[in-house]
């Protein structure tokens, strides 16, 4: 059987259980599909391919799979910064996000979120936002793929009056959204379990069991949550959502700052996964994830970049680097998280906690062609002793040269090639500009100068 | 007067006292130096220029100051991660170096930094090393600016047997580069207050008193160098140098980790600077420096990426990325270090830890003219509501287009304009290859597979 692609030349991270590396190894791809790969420079002895790629020595990998965003926020991506977190919330980001965020914004947005992810790598994203149906159309339209669940929330959002027309509208954008296309999967997004009722989370992950779909939920991001949920509920966080039915192999938990033993091994039992955003944790001043020890209780956590506004960009690469680092500083402890667990968390893991690992997160015949090229003829990949440290320690998602999903190439010498960027830049920028200027004027920043 | 180059089209962070930003702004470079700089997007009106860079709306601002490096040990970058810091130490790092380190390899691995820095924004770095005659050189025919320290100890190292011949070494590399050139700038470099006598110290502090050069040292990097000392000395690490008489306004303490209140108080009081190493400390995991409140003791604190072996990129967007969110962690208050005040580290302060502030470090008419433009026009850099926050938590050293040191351009449009890129990665390339080798059969990773 021909390949439509052959990359050849490539020294291949395969993310195996394994976690075989080829040096100099082919991988040919037919349809949405990896046929076969292995050992072997040259194209010669190779089934012919309608393209061929010589990836120069380069790292062959799976996209990587970021479990934590919200689009459209790339649009108020550096609007409030080091800010305390009412005020970065409540006279910043939700006023924006009534002047800013419409169907039309959130497709734009979303297009400049994808723009972002494939140029840095990123084949995958579990997404939960409003305005959910524009954000499927442009990530469809963009072709990379995507978890996307649209919001439920007891309060007013952007586009939904309240509990019920939110799960009333997740309803209609899941059934929408069943098994219409290879890439875009529907979910639920609550948003918490403090500003979703018991009533409306039930709903919701029965929503969820109906349509099998992952239901997604911020959790335990802070103390001040876990203080209050336990002063209301009497237990933490993910022992409320216990005791209401929330946990089980389907449940994506964004955040698990504040978790304690009893709550690892709750989510441990219930085979629940994770999604670990240190970034956005830290940036927020929230705390850091035990995440050696969930990983150690055999907890599936992936990571993820969390929206534009509290990070303030979509790099996973930048992600790896810090994760790694970050769980040896808090752990005191310089071989805790290396650098090929922290690949796993980035692509196997993170398919896993979507639900998705027997599609992506690995580089195997018979799975979804989702990988990425990485250029590594630069000075800050140069030497390369070991391909997993020069990817999480040393690379940032512009060394990405070449990006597929499902068999068809987004990326190709880092350039787009399914969208126009110009045009989407010229859009989010519009969009940006005159929404938010009068917030633009009220930054005061008391550090600024000295 | 005529400017030999005119950057226009700009936003310019001027990194003033008073944090100016001029939107829409020029700056006009004769011979080494800032000539004028000032509102206005065109050329009209302005002197005319040989070299005309239209900055199309990116940002520019002073080149980043790196305040602490081992240029060489690019070579070494990745050669060994995620292990306890004797064995990374004891079993790679020293042997690596032993087989790799020579005249010849220096210069190739100071090039193949000196690349990786100025594609990444860096134009000045302080530096520390062994056969630094041959850095100094590399450095000199890059056109990268850099304060180079020979190193000082008491034990065998590259190109030295002990304390006499590296304070001698030390001496003759500093006398022989004094006042050579514009942009190299000679330092002595002593490696630890347990790795030099006191003997070894006080005549390393002697010469730079002598000649006017800043003394660089690691100090109080772990628990357990401050335990070691207080266990010999009675006293802290840094209360130990001033016992000595180390400390003063041209010493700068690299990594001050583990530093209490009168430690802070006696590094104040001196006017002693520090250079800050988050990346550094996180991977080896030594622990993180209080540097809020070394900014409140009004401490000048720098900005370090330390060496390749232990970071492993010398990328300070992204030092400047983690340092920011880092404190803000630490001290759980999202308002700790924000963005003006990490860049005001990672240009002026920098440039005041290395004594050269009346040169570098902001843009001024007067001042040299090392600068950098980022190229704003990509996804993760769109929108931008404050230029500040998208330098610190969005760019990364490969948005940095053109890159100037003392008015020569170094990169143009991300092009090496010095060096031939390619003969630099092959010569790296070629010699961590044979001479590692062995030690590269050696890594042996408990956790890569689960």
């Amino acid at each position: 059987m021909a390949f439509d692609t052959l990359i050849h030349n490539a020294t291949i991270l395969t993310c195996s259980p394994t976690f075989d590396i080829i040096p100099g190894g082919w991988i040919g791809i037919a349809g949405d599909r990896i046929l076969a790969l292995g050992p072997g420079p040259g194209q010669a002895g190779r089934p012919a391919a309608r393209l061929v790629i010589d990836a120069r020595g380069g790292i062959v990998m799976p996209g990587l799979v970021n479990t934590h965003t919200h689009l459209p926020m790339t649009l108020l991506r550096g609007l409030a910064d080091d800010l305390p977190l009412g005020v970065w919330l409540n006279e910043y980001i939700f006023p924006a996000e009534r002047t800013v965020i419409t169907p039309e914004s959130v497709r734009w947005g979303t297009l400049l979120a994808c723009a972002e992810m494939a140029l840095a790598g990123t084949t995958t994203c579990g997404d939960g936002y409003f305005y959910e149906d524009a954000a499927a159309e442009a990530a469809n339209d963009f072709g990379l793929r995507a978890v996307l669940g649209q919001g439920v929330i007891d309060f007013p959002a952007p586009g939904v009056s309240g509990a019920e027309q939110s799960l009333t509208a997740a309803g209609e954008f899941a059934r929408r959204w069943l098994h219409r296309t290879n890439t875009i999967v529907p979910s639920v997004f609550c948003h918490s379990p403090y500003t979703c009722s018991a009533d409306t989370l039930c709903r919701a992950k029965r929503l969820c069991d109906d349509l099998g779909l992952l239901f997604q939920i911020h959790v335990a991001e802070t103390q001040g949550e876990f203080d209050h949920t336990r002063s209301i509920h009497g237990v933490s966080p993910i022992a409320y959502l216990e005791r209401l039915g929330l946990l089980d192999e389907r449940t994506l938990l964004v955040h698990c700052v504040r978790v304690d033993d009893e709550d690892i091994a709750l989510i441990a039992r219930r085979n629940a996964k994770v999604s670990h955003n240190p970034e956005s944790n830290m940036k927020l001043a929230a705390g850091v994830a035990p995440v050696p020890q969930m990983l150690a209780a055999g907890i599936t956590v992936g990571l993820g970049t969390d929206g534009c506004a509290s990070n303030n960009d979509l790099d996973l690469f930048q992600t790896m680097d810090l994760t790694a680092k970050l769980h040896k500083l808090v752990r005191r402890d310089p071989t805790v998280l290396p650098a090929e667990a922290v690949i796993r968390m980035a692509t196997i893991d993170g398919a896993r906690a979507l639900g998705l690992e027997r599609e992506i997160g690995s580089l195997a015949p018979g799975k979804q062609a989702d990988l990425i090229l990485i250029d590594t003829r630069k000075p800050h990949l140069t030497p390369i002793y070991h391909p997993a440290s020069a990817v999480v320690y040393a690379a940032t998602g512009a060394d990405v040269d070449t990006l597929m999903v499902a068999g068809r190439l987004l990326v190709q010498n880092r350039r787009l090639l399914t969208v126009d960027l110009n045009q989407i830049l010229s859009h989010a920028e519009a969009i940006a500009s005159p929404g938010t200027e009068p917030m633009r004027r009220k930054r005061v920043n008391p550090h600024a100068t000295r």
